[in-house]
């Protein structure tokens, strides 16, 4: 029997048979679900959630592998779950793979539009002997009289272009309005666009928005090129403080990169960077402080001091961005020296701040920001998690690409892995490590001091000490093994201790206990792709209910979407800055002994 | 017996003996006053008053050379006058000649200062572990709780020097702030400082302001560097049309031009353009598009309008001028496409546009603009009247220089002249040339239709027509003769045609009669070298008493200075500019009619 399934949010419409399980139907729609245990019921990854039609009742292997609170909420494994008729099928963003997981991530912002731009069509009367007001006048008169919009000043690189492109336009068009000042004319009809950017130190993502409907109309994801010059932000405020021309260095590359971004968006949506009338940067505080041209000498030395905390609107202009003539940049605030506009912006995405209960946010990257929300207050704080996760400093790691191990399961002593891409392994991306850590320590091969027992025939003595064999090189894309080490274990406890710590001095900073979390909110490109059941495994995370979790992925570009759209969300973010009680951990008594303990696995 | 002269305005006290005369011992003292008949009393030139002590009485030569009115206020003839005793005695601008007089115009500006820029004094804790606000935030605070100052942003550029500054300064200093935006941090306690420039078709202008004061600290003239690409404002907007890159390089002639006046007076006064806080630039409009890199074209063609007449803030660094980081230059407003920025200024500066009674204003330049002030309501119109009287298109013209014959009179058949700088003649300037014609009109030499007689030895046939010689070559500076043509005739017929035909044209829109004129301003730097009784001999302004006419010298320049100290006086001016109605000429009827008219000489 001809059936169909409707895949959300994603939106996707596909044709199969009665008896199909839902897996194997969107895998052959080019759907990437999480499933490293290739359908069989055991890795638990790809949940799913039936909205309607009619499906086989949950079996078994469901019922061990599922929680009990996911069994009660309707969670399914699309693997064990076959179709009976047509249905609608919701999958959560964790049951996809990386790659999959960022095309959701352009999905809407859910703010009502209110964007600091208004456009208004103008039809001027032409000049004559008897009309011999100015260009500039006449269409302020126009906007006043037909519009009700009075005084409007007008931006200068616009106010250059504007006696021409009347004329070009036959005293037609759109007039593009900031908060009452001209930034553009068009000669055609067509809504403003607005970039949002989030400036990652290792990578940047850009959105173009449709400022009228606040849709996204194009993303892009580019490395940072800054990483030419240092892997993380200490490195990069290092190299800046050399001298005046390399902080020029620094800045020019990501605006370029900027640039190139907006045009090729600009391309695919068949307009220029001129329609380019507003822009949101969030970045941490050395990211935001390095495009603005601000110096980093401060920030880099004790107490770590920002040059300005609160929200901005510059000139895109001043900052070498080509968009409209008059266009704005509105770079949101910032809490601390490292705790930057992005971590405001995560929370102004995850509605952290207006929790009731008691919340974490972990926004895990080089730096791992916390944000703990107790008792109407915000603390947080920022901790040197560094580049694990991404790969770095990891004898077989790599960033998150095809090819990389993403998920390792240890099923009864077999060693099950998936890529991304499903294409021959070449190495163990942040997941896969976390993953591989979680199941070593839980068939006792790795102990909580990170030790490594000779427990299993994957286990080896190499140079530089014991490893594993996730991957042998019979099978991999390289030919060679792929390990992880004694080392790498070492690199994941620094990492994991860390943000751990941060989280534990914040609560004893709110005086509640870990038990008390009613949420913990994992944002950041890595949180999203990682099993938390192997982050909690490892104590990376407080040992809670799975379901107390939430994995949001690049929540900062969400916040950076939703405060392009929304003068709204801008005040909110405002607010947020203002609200978080910052906690300095450098010297904080307890938090070294707070770091020693997190440093254990489980 | 020694005495002592005070000489006001210019505040010079000089010694000399009972029995000298004035005119004498201020020539030794250096002052250059205007006396074409050496000293004689027969020119009339170097009126004085004397404000207190004993003179010698007037005598009957001085009551041949003074007008009734003249003798009733009290003026004397320098060269007549002896000193009996130490006195006081005030020299009136047009007794000084060129080189003096532009030194006279450096004086105050008498304005209420009420400038936008304030500093404040400001003293900062220094940061710790315990105080960790980012360093804009601790300066705006010190701003809230010491001065009351509340919300202030930040400039950009500004930002961007902060943190280096208030560690360098130790967290004191002066905080700029124009309008409540932080333009510039200074660790050392001084006024800020301003710049008003007064931008001409042939001249710059510009002066340093104290902003606290108002005083003028220095000041500079200079050839308009765009002179190369074209001598009048339509030679200018032609270049430009031509494209991009022509209007570029006008632009950046003018801002390098200016940069390089800003940097020679702050050297002059022992300090560098980023104490330059704030600027006003004046200019006609052609001039003040080129600089703002507004497109000319329009201005070009018929209407012949204006991109913008409203008054403009824009960053300096917008226009490529570098004073302090977040400096703004204000524009004052324009009337029309020829009636530009430094005739409001002329307005201003005169107080034309408050008068009770009838008053004509006249800025005499290579484009004269001429308004009238009658029954509460101010007209103004253009007049294209050349640079005849700059010296251009005059067979032996010259700008006013060392060495230009300034002042020509006919006594009794023989030819007085002075030059300026009293070195040997090289040729004419405007002055001269208008004294000239009038002279040889006087004595019947030349007739109303500019045509020559050979009634004087001087008169000789030349290749191009009749000729009459000024000064002989065996006592010229060069070794030639310097004449007068019938051509340079016919080019000031042109000239003063224009500008007194535009003078009817508002006279008759005014519904008023020349004769009912309360005064006449004359204004511009050609304006204040002239000889009044020259002009009105030509038929230039109208036939009244003298003591009409007055001649203030750099009105626009003296605008823009007051507008710069004073946001009075730039909200007066917006009005003026509002208020002002503008008389286009092209193809107005009657106006060949005035025009051909006012050719007539006398």
């Amino acid at each position: 029997m001809p059936c169909e399934i409707d895949f959300e949010p994603i939106g996707l419409r596909v044709g199969c048979a009665a008896g199909d399980d839902v897996l194997d139907v969107a895998r052959k729609a080019g759907l990437q679900m999480a499933a490293v245990c290739g359908g069989r019921g055991t890795c638990g990854q790809c949940k799913i959630m039936v909205r309607s039609g009619e499906v086989s009742p949950p079996n078994e292997t469901e019922q061990r592998a599922l929680t009990a609170a996911e069994g009660r909420e309707g969670y399914r494994l699309a693997c064990q779950t076959n179709v009976l008729g047509s249905i609608r099928v919701h999958i959560p963003a964790r049951s996809l793979t990386a790659t999959q997981r960022l095309q959701v991530e352009s999905l809407e912002v859910q703010v009502e539009v209110d964007s600091a731009i208004t456009t208004y069509e103008v039809h001027l009367p032409a000049p004559d002997q008897d009309d011999m007001r100015a260009d500039a006048e006449r269409l302020t008169d126009a906007l006043r009289q037909d519009h009700g919009l009075h005084p409007v000043s007008f931006d200068l690189a616009a106010l250059r272009r504007l006696p021409n492109q009347l004329r070009q336009a036959r005293w037609s068009g759109l007039a593009v309005v900031r908060e009452r000042e001209l930034i553009q004319f068009e000669a055609l009809k067509q809504s403003a666009l607005g970039l949002a950017v989030d400036l990652g130190t290792t990578k940047l993502a850009a959105y173009l928005v449709d400022l009228g409907t606040g849709r996204v109309l194009a993303s892009r994801g580019l490395m940072n090129p800054q990483i030419s010059f240092g892997e993380d932000v200490m490195a990069r405020i290092a190299h800046a403080m050399e001298g005046v021309d390399k902080e020029t260095e620094l800045r020019q590359v990501v605006v370029s990169a900027l640039n190139g971004m907006a045009i090729e968006m600009c391309v695919e949506v068949r307009t220029t960077p001129e329609a380019i009338a507003d822009a949101v940067v969030v970045g941490n505080t050395a990211m935001h402080h390095l495009l603005l041209g601000l110096p980093v000498r401060q920030l880099g030395l004790a107490p770590y001091l920002p040059a300005v905390r609160e929200a901005l609107d510059v000139k895109a202009r001043d900052l070498g961005l080509t968009l409209a003539p008059g266009a704005y940049v509105h770079l949101l605030p910032i809490i601390a020296g490292f705790v930057g506009a992005d971590h405001v912006a995560m929370l102004l995405a995850t509605g952290l701040f207006r929790e009731e209960g008691i919340v974490a946010g972990l926004d895990i990257g080089t730096n791992t920001e916390v944000a703990l929300r107790a008792h109407g207050r915000i603390w947080c704080c920022s901790t040197a998690s560094g580049p694990a996760f991404e790969g770095a400093h990891i004898k077989d790691g790599m960033r998150a690409a095809d090819g990389a191990v993403e998920r390792v399961l240890l099923d009864n002593g077999q060693v099950e892995y998936q890529t991304i891409g499903n294409v021959p392994a070449i190495g163990l991306c942040g997941s896969g490590i976390l993953d591989a850590v979680a199941q070593l320590l839980k068939a006792g091969i790795v102990d909580r001091r990170g030790f490594m027992h000779p427990r299993h025939p994957r286990v080896r003595e190499a140079e530089g000490g014991r490893e594993f064999v996730i991957v042998e090189g019979a099978e991999s894309g390289n030919g060679r093994d792929i390990v992880i080490t004694r080392g790498d274990i070492g690199e994941i406890q620094l990492a994991k201790g860390a943000m751990r710590a941060g989280l534990q001095i914040l609560l004893r900073e709110a005086g509640v206990d870990e038990s008390e979390l009613d949420r913990v909110i994992i944002a950041g490109a890595f949180g999203s792709y990682i099993d938390v059941a192997s982050a909690v495994g490892i104590g990376m995370f407080p040992r809670l209910p799975l379901e107390r979790f939430v994995q949001v992925g690049n929540a900062a570009g969400m916040g950076a979407r939703m405060a392009l759209v929304s003068r709204a969300e801008r005040r909110r973010a405002a607010e947020i800055a203002a609200q978080a009680e910052y906690v300095e951990l450098t010297g904080l008594s307890g938090f070294t002994d707070e770091f020693a303990m997190a440093m254990y696995l489980a």
